[in-house]
């Protein structure tokens, strides 16, 4: 057990020294029109009035103390993510523009190690779902001691329910040995795959979801980029010139100019050799689109749900309404999204629902920025 | 020709003695959210921002003069048809409450009568759609000089372009005779078929759409009340108790209090043996649902309509869309209709609209009494 006296004991226990790092970029086109450029995916109210970055609050204090709580996230939602979360301006990391996973958390732990040498970062994204709490936080500590102990990055690996095409998967590796009960290597991370693929995958097993929550300790995670991720390093490297201790906002204009955009997984996790994975079995949903979100609310070809606002359906299954301050009447449809965001109304075939940029593209086009 | 002189001349030419009644009761029920109790259908803007009414109107000045149109409608919507249509009160004739349309027929031909008793009526919807005016004035006048040459009652029959399930049929008999070309007696009528009996229909010829717009004399109409519907002739003869010149309200809301709820068709065309048809080939419709006014605008497979409104349709085909002032965006949907109405906002599948009456029964079950 973390903080217990053992061969991987450090001076501190475990959760003293346990942050949580919550990536919050990301545009929300996929929740047009309920998401909009002011207002991404992480601010969807979408169950039991909580939005979706609450939730993921939620999880984190019961991982650690809430001063351990990082947020890295773009300029344009700074304001409201501290009005929302009331987190202190010290852990919200504003990244001046947008350079994808891998150099969001590069930032977070260079910024933490700053603070705690000896820190262990759960990583994790502000949008997703996780109903189960405990389970999620049981699994999360379990990582975080692996990789205390053995210096490695411990990703989660989702078993699959169905052949889910739209998520990234795991080939479970060997076991990762006697003293790490139920960790394995990572065999190797897997592109979307097409339905056969999936299919395949659920069939013969040892393959997981690549949900994008690992854990590991900051330095481990910091050589790791030095030996893997050399342009990642450099970018990193101009955070704190001549060794300066307070990050300021030149250097890190600096360093983001200098930044490649590249996802965690590719720039670091497909490349080295001190992966592992923990199998876990909680439901967990990246709410990656309408149709991923119906199916979070049990929608199904009897069963419709309306997040909120008035719906009247009559002979229609299958459908998600969001509704906003009028009634949406729907007859003798199926499969539908149904949103009402009070400025626009999308009605989309939710199967199709991957693909709503399209249709912020579109809107773009006809000049419509106040819907954006 | 009419107003020639000839075997069927008459003092006044017929063009003098020929009146149009407009038939506007109705509930609009099928096009909620757009109509409603108090704005019935014949006020739906359908297309060229004329709606169905003054687009009647305008079609039945092309026949007879203004002063011989006149509308019969319900007192809930007099007061608007009158802004509506400028007509005089003395022309409009308000039912005191809803009797089909065996009744409002019979009222405007007993009062019809009482001013002009050499008059010929034509009988035609308020609500219907046809986009040519000439062809049918060209057909109502043939229709009109034929009735009232022969003593019959002429309708007009629309021939097929489709096996349409939602019209009821008029099976063409034998030809008129050698002075009357092109008009037939009626076999019979038909009421809507299932699709099999309606592509039978088709593929056979001689089935002619029932369009209820039928030509008459007033006297030969009330002749044929007064021995074939003898319920319907004792509720008109209150009208003008103890010859009374004018229509009281008292009596009017003794006749309709005594009169039948019937269709004319079935009081008196089916009935008669002096019913004859013009078989006429322009485009008519009903407009009778979201689907007909959808076939209407040109919606097919791969062309949407928007009735008014802004709307942003991406991969998406065959939907009728009626915006109201905020974007309406559809992705990846087809054969619907999405119509917002500022208070509600519809979706329905086109197909299943002629069962929308369903949907407003349960708006009024849930007491929005405000929607209905």
């Amino acid at each position: 057990m973390a903080g217990r006296a053992g061969p991987a004991a450090r001076g501190r226990r475990l959760r003293e020294r346990l942050h949580v790092v919550v990536l919050a970029g990301g545009a929300g086109e996929r929740f047009w029109p309920r998401s909009r450029r002011a207002r991404p995916k992480p601010f969807l109210e979408v169950v039991d009035g909580k939005t979706l970055l609450e939730a993921t609050l939620v999880r984190a204090r019961a991982l650690t103390d809430a001063s351990r709580i990082w947020i890295v996230c773009g300029a344009e939602h700074a304001g409201a993510l501290r009005r929302h979360t009331g987190l202190p301006a010290s852990r919200l990391l504003v990244e001046p523009r947008r350079r994808n996973t891998a150099m969001a958390t590069g930032l977070a732990a260079a910024r933490i190690a700053s603070v705690d040498p000896e820190a262990v970062l759960v990583t994790l994204a502000a949008d997703h779902r996780v109903p189960s709490a405990s389970a999620f936080a049981k699994a999360c500590l379990r990582a975080a001691r692996a990789a205390d102990r053995a210096g490695v990055l411990v990703t989660l690996g989702i078993r699959p329910t169905r052949p889910e095409t739209g998520y990234g998967y795991i080939r479970v590796g060997p076991a990762a040995g006697p003293a790490f009960p139920g960790l394995h290597r990572v065999g190797r991370f897997v592109e979307k795959p097409e339905a056969r693929t999936a299919r395949r995958f659920l069939k013969q097993g040892g393959f997981l979801w690549n949900a994008g929550i690992f854990a590991s300790k900051a330095k481990t995670l910091l050589e790791e980029i030095a030996g893997l991720a050399p342009e990642l390093d450099a970018a990193l490297a101009r955070l704190r010139p001549r060794g300066a201790r307070a990050f300021s906002a030149a250097a890190l204009r600096a360093a983001y100019a200098a930044a490649p955009s590249l996802p965690i997984d590719v720039a670091v996790l497909e490349r080295s050799r001190k992966v592992w994975t923990l199998p876990v079995s909680f439901r967990w949903s990246d709410v990656g689109t309408w149709a991923s979100l119906a199916e979070e609310l049990g929608v199904d070809a009897r069963h419709n749900a309306v997040v909120a606002g008035e719906a009247i359906l009559e002979q229609s299954s299958g459908n998600l309404v969001w509704g906003a301050g009028r009634p949406l009447v729907l007859f003798g449809v199926e499969g539908l999204a149904v949103v009402d965001a009070g400025d626009a109304v999308l009605v989309a075939q939710l199967a199709r629902s991957a693909d709503l940029r399209s249709v912020v593209a579109a809107l773009a086009l006809r000049g419509h920025r106040e819907l954006l």
